[in-house]
């Protein structure tokens, strides 16, 4: 089938964006809002951000999610895509493209995302996805990692470290099979939790590298320490041991929201309606400092960096 | 080396967009300037697109062009990028991710091309490229594909088929080895064509997959014929035969740009200070017939319509 026959029949009618022009023409016209406009790009790849027998549902979700924590951790609310797909040229048959744009139209819906435009390209390599989304900012400007303030509360969005326990399963058998939803298509908090970070959050980022990690990045961005109480982190099925709060913290792909906010805000962050748990605060200094039940713990170098190639590929392959 | 290592070394110089934060951030802030806002993407992956063998500096070269002939043809000003890059696991030595990026600085710089965000990430396939290229337009709006009107005159800039010559020569040995470039990294009009097109264009698109399809896909969005003289085509490196002319004007990647407009703007567009020619015009009625030397052209069917296949490989490999 020819690019056209497929943009025709899959795509055009997911292009809900008033300027695609149903993706008859090479450009979208993006609406501008009121608001600043932003714009965020990730993209995912087979054997390396998912498993090839992963199923394309959750494929398509995972890839307008992780793209929307970007949006949200920066206080706006996501506008409009474009999709980049590379289709593997063998192995995948057509019942997949179908599954997979019903699937990838839900999820936008979802967020109130308009498929603006794309690009359908055949790849002799696996899957590869790669969607850009825009956002509008519901304050006067996106909220940086680096406006962390002295004092300052640390906050995260959710549970942390369910993807983690789905990657425990997938691979070794260890858990249990209820977490696996989380590695295929992470829970993300609501779109009301743009309008927390909007109106409370001076530092913001989403989870995406692992807790403890982008917590020292939030910290070194805003020029400050920081330190995070381990036993108040609310960790998806609790954590049983230190040696597990460690690595729950320090795996990734959570996509939750991680935050900073004066301390006078914490009763309209708690009375927001979702899950928010106050985890740390902001110092002066440098460095990432973890208590357990007050005591100081001392954190693996390593926990505190990036997993040390390019990408976080969260599927250890 | 981790990706925030890449990033800082390589593409933080690159993004020289006010609102990337020094890609410090997972969202950059895109500016809304005073026109129409549009965006559009394109994709190349290596074995499809090009070849793995070319230099990664023309690679870095075509993947800008590729994406800036498409808004020039909306009659827009290109704006902010957000790059894509699938870097392959084994393979490429870190050299060649030095000149890609030098490359590519230089290449959006030409176009005034600001980078306002990316995503890296490491694939098991080959090199996988994606470019979402945003632009303001200088009219009203985009010129689409669709508003062609009976009468019009059929313009192309540039040479049609330089691509196609290179890829003979490349791959069969024959002809000249000075078409490689147009293979590899497109002349593309200047940026001077945006303004021809938002001034009288009413219909416009890039030619990607070959003038002949180009020209009847602009003719039927705009619900017309259109007729072609394939002696008044400007091939580059001049035509020998009408199968020739035939090969050139169906073979695509030439990202030169085809519009239609009133003939009384021929003038205009004649003194545009660019290479523009008249190649035919549309008509009442549905189709596309060619003549040459005045006489009829029987146009094989499979001329017209697009090379059959998801993306349009130009690398037939």
């Amino acid at each position: 089938m020819a690019e056209k026959d497929w943009i025709r029949r899959y795509f055009a009618p997911l292009a809900k964006a008033p300027g695609a022009a149903g993706l008859t023409d090479d450009t979208a016209e993006l609406s501008k809002g009121y608001g600043p406009l932003i714009a965020t790009v990730d993209a995912m790849v087979e054997g390396v951000h998912f498993f090839s027998d992963d199923p394309v549902e959750t494929i398509a979700r995972k890839l307008v999610r992780v793209n929307v924590s970007d949006i949200l951790a920066s206080g706006a609310r996501p506008r409009e895509a474009l999709l980049t797909l590379g289709w593997p040229q063998d192995g995948r048959n057509q019942d997949q493209i179908v599954s997979f744009c019903c699937s990838l139209g839900a999820e936008l819906d979802r967020w109130g995302i308009l498929l603006a435009g794309g690009d359908t390209v055949m790849t002799p390599g696996g899957l590869f996805l790669s969607l850009t989304l825009t956002g509008e900012c519901l304050g006067a400007g996106p909220v940086r990692r680096g406006g962390g303030q002295a004092g300052d509360d640390v906050w995260v969005t959710g549970e942390i470290g369910a993807a983690r326990r789905g990657y425990l399963w997938k691979t070794e058998g260890r858990g249990e099979a209820r977490w696996l939803h989380a590695l295929q298509a992470p829970e993300l908090p609501p779109l009301e939790a743009a309008d927390l970070i909007a109106s409370h959050a001076r530092a913001a980022m989403d989870v995406s590298d692992g807790l403890l990690g982008d917590l020292a990045t939030l910290a070194e961005a805003s020029g400050l320490a920081a330190e995070i109480e381990l036993d108040q982190v609310p960790f998806a099925g609790g954590a049983a041991s230190l040696v597990e709060m460690l690595d729950l913290a320090s795996w990734g792909d959570d996509y939750q929201l991680l935050f900073a906010a004066d301390p006078q805000h914490a009763g309209f962050i708690q009375d927001s309606g979702f899950k928010v748990t106050r985890i740390g605060r902001l110092a002066e200094g440098a460095g990432l400092a973890a208590t357990h039940c007050g005591k100081p713990v001392n954190l693996p170098e390593t926990l505190a960096f990036e997993h040390g190639r390019v990408g976080q590929p969260p599927v250890r392959s």
